[in-house]
């Protein structure tokens, strides 16, 4: 590709609403996280998709923290969007938002970064389009991208810490 | 509790074997992250109930790759232990193995720290025992919770990056 | 209720997303109809929750018809909005789309209209707000819930079809 | 095909038996009304499978009502059967009942009518035998398949309603 | 109860029809025999609670033998009948079809023999009324219920196999 | 295979762990037989796999019973290992246990015995390896193969009791 392709980040936009049943909740009629975590892998891959018109496969995902509990009934609402593209890896940026309809409660629940990578139909990597972010929250997400890549790197093991340049500047240390 | 309960790590061990069924697979076959998050919770989530003797929640899930894909057909085993345990949180180690029985391939897939924390009838957060390492594996795990645990409230904004002395260890900041 | 609540339209949307898995197709690799349906059934449900603010049930399904297969590995987007509120009932309208991502082929596949009743805890029928449209294809949709509603009651034996003024307009029958 | 085929109605009698399980349920515990029209589907295209000894596509779903709520538990048995073939297409009627059996409780929940094209192995229409009703009953639901499939070709736009002549009858019209 | 209530074999009468999917099946496409075991417990519990009008537990399950396998996308027939009533258990038999519709094949897959208690909503077992049988194949099963339950409780070591007097007419044994 | 290959038991161990949820369980919130066989089959099929480096079809089951019951939220183990090899075919013992884990109540649930057939890619049987025992428990379960084959192969009518005579010794009858 001599001259890489370019997208909007907004025409990756994707919103899933999702009832919780029953078999999703644990013993104290809450959900489970790992069935969150299921259903933000799918909206975050329907993201990765459509950023990159390729089959795509989940390459890691961030720190994820749990907050308030969601209940049995509640109506969970992601939003996912890609922040950034690599070469063909890309970020994508989910948040999750529950209500409890009937008595009109909600709240965000949390956020989470999910990596994908794109694949030709032999499964092998592939390149990607540019994601061109267009208002100010695009913009500082896809400039903390960097910053968490290497932290991934890093505890993946495949980057020295000494040269996460951008990672260490949240331990305020380049001044150093 | 004058005198706090104490029990060893390998009390908290779990064995999960799942196969890959078609649902839980993606267009090429593989199976999905989502879907292995999913088991993970479950597998970690019976371990810090073992340790505890409490309904856990998941609280929150460190950084995760996914390797190698793992095929329809496969066998997936995840084992989990609790690592440590804090008042009422405990971290919970999984190990991912797949297998491709009828050819013989075996594979580690991935490994992750999820921590939950123990909870009441009414969702409150209890006191839970001590979690005593016994091997080289337990005790390294067990020495690397603390790091681990200040990453994950200095990436939730709970910790001042300049406190996280563990954490600064990795980038041997320590020193300087 | 001495004066009747309002709600505008547009705060009942509702954006679902679905991505088309093995156990949701025939032999064919296609989605199976009543698979579409119960996902239609769970978005409309969620608008009129959100209209009413209350638990409500199906209480009927407008003819549906289905077009174009959509294809396993499809990603299916659902919208609903509620289109008029009666009593205690009120229409829903869904539009689905399907899209085949790596081929970017995006085609309208059906839409449909469904009927629900807000019900309080014992599950009696409850008042529910006014639904006030503001675009004009909101317009539209809310000036045809009162013919589409004759055809229901009339196929339901509920009403005489002579009474039925706004449904005989389709038939251009009314200046006869 | 010089000759059209012929098969009995009775010939693709189907019974469906399921129990009411959590996931199935809303809140309320009752049977979800999607849930519902997804084994309305499955029965309706396994009658239609019979007579057609095709593989068969979903086309319309006439409208469909929900009466008394089915609760968890519950049993609820559908009954299907091709009540007239056209050409590739053929119209399924499903009788849907409730019983709660520890209590004795069995009531009619609800009927419709379902419209399956038979298709070949790309999915194109394919001929398909007559339907010859030999009951009371089979001959009334032959004798009205043609008024409900004209205010199907109306409600789709295909049809002008001044030529549904069948369908005028029920508005008394016909006589005018 | 003074006198003992009577039911009819036939009143517990119960069809089930089940289409195969992806998800039933394993890496050749056949149904799991597991999947189908879930269904034969099913549809005996039915036709438990038919005959009791009780909430029913599965007791044991007799010896399953899986004959020729059953393809996704057949269609999958069970037919369940209590055959004989004890004080608070019945024995149910379970007979078995699959039918590939396309190609117009039909073959009896298997059938087996499964029985439940009646409980109370405690859980505690209670008295069921007797089954009476009026066919030949329905006597038939009753006469043999005696020497299967014998052989149960001879394999649970409930029974001294000397006292098995209707078990060991199978081996010929009791003229010796 | 002029000199038939040799597998351990041991190397055939797997243990599955499932946590019960809301749709695996009836009215009294206790899992249902099916679920378990379902899990029971999947877990045997495991350690078929692991013995034959083969795809495994279910055979047989034999005789299960069903004992104290199993709770919401409770966590299901099931282990199970293969007892013995045939040509083609082999036996699987699994063990169930079942806990309350908040409780801290555990216990044994039930056993059970499945038989497979290896088969190849189009589903002809196949030789596999010996079994050879080691331990104790290994070693009984092995002899008795032997005599539960009998017994299934006389319940379905496909040897004469006469002749199994590993199996008579259960009625202590070879002395006469």
């Amino acid at each position: 590709m001599s001259k890489k392709q370019k997208k909007f980040v907004r025409e990756s936009y994707v919103t899933m609403t999702e009832l919780v049943l029953p078999n999703d909740t644990n013993t104290l009629n809450n959900l489970m996280g790992g069935r969150l975590m299921h259903w933000m892998d799918i909206v975050s891959a329907i993201a990765a998709q459509k950023h990159s018109n390729r089959i795509v496969v989940t390459a890691s995902v961030d720190n994820v923290s749990f907050g308030k509990p969601i209940q049995l009934g509640n109506v969970v609402t992601l939003k996912a969007k890609v922040t950034r593209a690599f070469n063909s890896s890309m970020e994508v940026h989910i948040q999750v938002e529950a209500e409890d309809i009937p008595s009109g409660k909600k709240f965000a629940s949390n956020s989470a970064f999910f990596t994908f990578v794109a694949v030709d139909q032999s499964g092998r990597p592939i390149d990607i389009p540019e994601a061109i972010p267009e208002t100010d929250e695009e913009r500082d997400l896809y400039d903390g991208a960097l910053r968490r890549r290497q932290l991934r790197l890093v505890l993946a093991g495949r980057m020295d810490p000494d040269e996460a340049v951008e990672l260490k500047s949240i331990f305020n240390l380049n001044k150093e």
